[in-house]
């Protein structure tokens, strides 16, 4: 099959990759479209130091499975597939299951390719009413509302994003769909605008009032400064939700974390189900981050332009 | 009066400091009992800015105050005097009022001296059976305590402290107090020993077992490292509650942050009812920890007792 590979730190088309073949409780499941994001823009620079295929977001068609009834069904998946056995696979979602694979990012080849195999008890399927073009963008959109998950003690009603590339935006638009009013902060005039039309309020980091705080902020920035400035706009006892993942060391004010009682809650991927469930009822429709469509036979060119400064969401059909 | 106080960086022993004087919601209380926290000397390196009378640990007596039976009553203080009237104080506790002062830390003279006065709302009595040497210790153990209001979710059953000075002591023997298996993980045998003799384990830092792992961590190493090696030892989806205030920037990887999940509170004071009831319990005994008594006209050298590398609790008797 075609499929875009990562060796070391090349990214490369490989047009005779050998098909995933599917063990006992596995699904194999053909790509019908595919997106890259940021962290496989970071893979490629040796974050994980993955090697294999790219690509974790995706919405595909089943092809075989053990469960007949699933044969056919268009599904995204939970791209955690933890050993299914251990504690927190038994009671929990298998996301920190320490024998587990992760698609496209550790250990399991991707959805940048014709084919994948999934365990089956990952897969979620999704309604025929959606869109291949929002059913992709499931998995971001479960790691943006898992935010929510991280603000255990009451519901904020205002949150703070920093950064407006694709993960902040998607965070805006899934927090506003949950009915936050959520204010992002960016330095891109159009990527902001998305956030407006979608009834966020925006602003220019430049042009940032000194006074704001919110008791839920995000980091997106993707940055090793975005904690700082994220932890700035935090009120006192507030919840900073950190999703960026950065290479870099991160330097941050540990007086005001302190004195102001700040929490800091690491955040990577959410429930599917309830991704699902979002796209499906409109409260969040990403389809406004859409830069560009390739195929799969351009996925070199494709990534590219992913990685290109500015880039929204870049979508692939095998 | 006599009083300790700090002026700029220097630490000098006031023979003829005005009294406090009481306003109208006030009390004025003499202090029978004071303690040199590590605040206090990194105070006098400049954090907070504070100047004045230095000192936040003490136990008193009421002399005068507007509810008439509390005088003569013995008592502790929660050491945050908020304005009484904002959504904080009136909500909770006020530790986060906009408009607070902070005795011997933010524009309000300490207890290293022989009067202090505080809101009546701020005191706790303090029953006879408590000695002066333990219940001069509850603003510490209240802010021990404070850790536990960091895990939300479910009771951890085991805990790891990082640091065996003043407060990783007192962390962890609130904490093994209230029932959680605690290890300290220090580099003093001597302060270590003070720990297992309260049923913790301990281990030399330099003997650590590289898979230790709990599900609640505390830094108290007032060390700009410490939540880096505090970090290691949490485990996925655990609790790191940071105790420790460093005046330099601190580094972290915010990848371990992000793809473990973990939650990282910052936890400054406590309920001093919850600490007073610990200490008539018995459920903490903070007496191991006394390591000199000075008169208050031997206040200069207390200080430089207590800021000598390696002491532990230093009390000062006005």
């Amino acid at each position: 099959m075609r499929a875009l590979v990562l060796e070391g730190s090349r990214v490369r088309l490989d047009r005779d990759r050998s098909e995933p073949r599917r063990s006992e409780r596995e699904a194999l499941v053909r790509v019908d479209l595919a997106g890259i994001c940021d962290t496989d823009i970071q893979l490629a620079r040796g974050y994980m130091g993955f090697s294999g295929v790219l690509g974790h977001e995706f919405v595909g068609t089943v092809i075989d499975a053990p469960t007949p009834s699933l044969r056919g069904r268009r599904v995204v998946a939970d791209i955690n597939a933890g050993c299914g056995a251990c504690a927190d696979c038994v009671e929990r979602d298998g996301h920190h299951c320490e024998a587990r694979t992760v698609l496209g990012i550790v250990s399991r080849d991707g959805a940048l390719g014709e084919y994948i195999t999934m365990p089956e008890r990952c897969l979620v399927a999704v309604s025929d009413a959606l869109e291949d073009e929002q059913a992709v963008f499931a998995e971001p959109i479960a790691a943006a509302l898992h935010v929510l998950d991280a603000v255990s003690m009451r519901d904020p009603r205002t949150a703070i994003v920093v950064g407006d590339g694709k993960l902040g935006l998607l965070i805006a638009l899934s927090l506003r769909g949950a009915g936050i009013e959520t204010c992002v902060v960016g330095h891109h005039a159009n990527k902001l605008a998305i956030a407006e039309r979608a009834g966020c309020s925006v602003t220019l980091e430049a042009a940032l009032d000194p006074g704001m705080r919110a008791p839920l902020v995000v980091d997106a920035t993707g940055s090793a400064t975005g904690l700082s400035r994220a932890l700035a706009l935090c009120s006192a006892r507030g919840t900073l939700v950190l999703k960026s993942t950065v290479a870099d060391r991160v330097t941050i004010d540990t007086t005001k974390l302190v004195v102001d009682e700040i929490t800091v809650v690491g955040s990577r991927c959410g429930d599917m189900t309830r991704a699902v469930t979002a796209l499906a009822n409109g409260s969040v429709d990403p389809r406004a981050l859409i830069e560009a469509r390739y195929s799969l036979d351009d996925g070199e060119r494709a990534f590219e332009r992913a990685a290109s400064k500015g880039a929204l969401k870049v979508l692939v059909k095998p």
